[in-house]
C-alpha cells in the first residue's frame, strides 16, 4: 500500500552485486572536496588530516537476527563486542581509538535494565580500550534491536597503514589464531537447536571456552600494534580479519594491485579448534579462511623486517605477496596449488 | 526460545523514562578521560579539541515505520533528509559540516536501483552542504530499512555555541517559521489513509507545497549562521528545533539553569499553515510547539545584540530568558500565562 512506488519499479536484486560491489556502485559518484580529507571510501577507516596527526573514522551497524542472536548472546557481551569490533577497524590503520558514538534502536520488548546490561558492556570496553563515549542516539524500533557504533581514532602520520601498500615479495602476516570465533558460533547454534527441540536439556558448552569467548567477547587487536611498535615495524599494508582470512587477503591484493599466496600449513589455528573440528564436522582451515569475526590483523611487511618478528609467537607468516600477473593462490598442505577465492579456495581446480 | 534470558528478567518499561531520561540513566557511569574531549554527552554534538578548531560530532538513526514511511517518502528525499537533519546538529553548535558516514540496513525487498535513488539524495545533500561522504556500512536487515548517519563538523573555538550558555534577560530567537513540517506529515498521512480505503483515488496534495517540502525535503539551517556571522552575533546558547519549540526551549532552560518564557503571538508560522489549520482541525501553534522536524534554530542572544537583528525577517524574537526561580512559561495571545511543558503548554493551568 503506497502512494508512491519506492520498491517495485526497479528490479536488480541487491544480492547480485555482493556487499562490496554494491558499495562501489552506490558511491561511484562521490568525490571528496574537503582539503583535509586524506582518504574517504575504500579502507577500514576514513582519514582526515588534523595537522599533527591523522584522524581515523569508521562505522559498523549490527542488526539483530543478522549479526547477533539474543537467544544466546548476553546483552553485556553484545555491548562489549559492539565497541571491540569498531576499535578493530582503527587498529587496522595502525591507530589508537579515542571516541565512540552509539545509536541504538530497540522495540518495547526491551526493558531499561536490559539496556543497562548492554551499556555495562559498552562501559567495560570503553575502559579497556581507553575511549570516550561521545554521545549517540536512542530510538524506537518496530521489531528487533539495531546498534550502530561510529568510532574515531588517531594515528601518527608516519605510522598510518592502508590496505593498498603491499609490495611484491612482502610477507603476509597474521596475528593470534583464526577460525575460533566462527567455531564458537557453531557451538552456540547447535545448543540453540537442541534447546528448541527440547527445552529441558541443559546447554552443553563444556570444552569450548576458548571458541565461545572468541565469539562472544572478541578483543580488538590493540596489543599486537604495541608489539609492532616495540619491534619498530610499520606494516606496508594492513586490514582487520572480520570476514575470514581469504576475503581480507584478497582485499589487500586488490587494493595494492598485487597478488597473494597463502599456505594452508602456516595458518595459525588454536589446538582446541583443531581437535573439535571432527565433532562438528567442520574443517578448521575453512573456518579460518571464510568463517569471520576473528578480529585479528592481516598485514604485509618488507622481507627486511622478517628477522624482527620471526621469533615472536604473536605473529605467523602465512604467505607472501606475488606479482599481479600471477593468480591469487592457496597452497594446500599436500603441496597442490588452488585459486584463492573469497569463500576460501577453489577445490575443483589444481 | 532462548538459552539465556536477555529480556524478561527485568521489568522497567523503557517508556517510563522518556528518551532523555533513558539516555541520562544509561550514560551516567561514563566519564570522559581523553584530554581532547571538550564535551561528550549532553548537547547537539560532542566536541573534540583539534588545536586550531573544535571538531563536532553527532549521529542520528532513522528507522522505517518510526521515522519515515516509504508509502509516501521518496527514497531520494529520504537520502537528502538523512544528511540534512545531521547537518542541522552541527549548525546547532554554530559549526560547519565537513564529513558524513552512512550505515544502511535493508531487507532484500529493496533493489539496487532503489538504493541508488537513496544515494542520489545523499549526493545532492553532500554537494549542497559541502560535506564529504567518508564511508559507511551496508548490511542486511530482517525487516525494514534502518539508516544511521554520523556527521563531523568544525567550529572556530570562539564561535562555538552550547545549549548551556543562556543568561537571564537574554532574548529567545527562532529562525524561519515553525510547524510546517509536522503539518506536511498530516497531509501525507491523510492521503495515505484515503488511498488505503480506495486505491483508485488520486492523492490530493494541492495547495500544500510548502508544508510538503518542509516535511519531505528539509534544509539544514546553514544560511542563518552565515547571516549571524555577518551581523557579528554569537548566540549565548543554541539548539536545533527537531522535536518542537517547547521541548527545545526547555532543553536550553535546563542546560543553562535558567527559565524561559515564550509568547504565543510571536511564534512565526507561515500563512499557508495558518490558513490550512482549519481544514485539518489542527492548531498551528501546537504544530510549532510540539510538532517537530522543523530543523530551524532556537538561540539566545544578549539584549545588546537586539539592534543588530531586529529588522532581519529571518529571525523572530519569541520570548526571553528569565530567572530560574520562575516557572518556564507560555504567554497565550489572550495574555494568560501557562506552564510550558515539552508537549506544548499546560492549558489546564492559568
Amino acid at each position: 500500500m503506497s502512494l508512491i512506488d519506492n520498491e517495485n519499479i526497479y528490479t536488480t536484486p541487491i544480492t547480485t552485486l555482493g556487499e562490496f560491489g554494491l558499495i562501489d556502485r552506490l558511491t561511484k559518484n562521490f568525490t571528496p572536496s574537503n582539503s583535509k580529507t586524506v582518504k574517504a571510501i575504500g579502507d577500514d577507516c576514513a582519514v582526515i588530516d588534523r595537522g599533527d596527526v591523522f584522524e581515523l573514522l569508521s562505522t559498523d551497524m549490527l542488526v539483530e537476527g543478522v549479526h547477533f542472536d539474543l537467544a544466546y548472546v548476553p546483552l553485556k557481551h553484545l555491548g562489549y563486542k559492539s565497541i571491540a569490533v569498531n576499535v578493530s577497524d582503527i587498529c587496522a590503520m595502525n591507530g589508537k581509538p579515542t571516541h565512540v558514538i552509539i545509536s541504538l534502536a530497540v522495540s518495547n520488548r526491551f526493558s531499561v535494565e536490559a539496556l543497562e546490561e548492554f551499556y555495562l558492556g559498552v562501559e567495560l570496553a570503553c575502559k579497556k580500550y581507553n575511549v570516550d563515549l561521545a554521545g549517540g542516539d536512542t530510538t524506537s524500533s518496530t521489531s528487533g534491536m539495531v546498534i550502530n557504533v561510529s568510532v574515531i581514532g588517531e594515528v601518527d602520520k608516519d605510522k598510518i597503514t592502508y590496505r593498498n601498500g603491499a609490495n611484491v615479495n612482502d610477507l603476509l602476516v597474521v596475528t593470534g589464531d583464526l577460525g575460533a570465533a566462527y567455531f564458537g558460533l557453531q557451538v552456540l547454534q547447535r545448543e540453540k537447536d537442541i534447546f528448541k527441540d527440547n527445552p529441558k536439556v541443559q546447554p552443553d558448552l563444556s570444552g569450548h571456552d576458548y571458541a565461545l569467548s572468541r565469539q562472544l567477547k572478541p578483543e580488538a587487536p590493540v596489543k599486537y600494534l604495541k608489539i609492532l611498535e616495540e619491534l619498530s615495524i610499520v606494516p606496508t599494508s594492513m586490514i582487520d580479519i572480520s570476514d575470514g582470512l581469504s576475503s581480507e587477503a584478497l582485499h589487500i591484493a586488490k587494493s595494492s594491485k598485487v597478488s597473494v599466496c597463502l599456505h594452508e600449513e602456516k595458518i595459525p589455528i588454536d589446538y582446541t579448534i583443531m581437535n573439535a573440528g571432527t565433532e562438528f564436522k567442520l574443517n578448521p582451515i575453512s573456518c579460518a579462511l571464510s568463517g569471520g569475526e576473528d578480529y585479528e590483523l592481516l598485514f604485509t611487511i618488507d622481507q627486511k623486517d622478517y628477522e624482527k618478528l620471526k621469533k615472536d609467537p604473536d605473529f605467523t607468516i602465512v604467505g607472501y605477496v606475488s606479482d599481479p600477473s600471477e593468480e591469487n593462490s592457496f597452497i594446500a598442505s599436500d603441496g597442490s596449488s588452488h585459486k584463492l577465492i573469497a569463500q576460501g579456495w577453489d577445490s575443483t581446480q589444481d
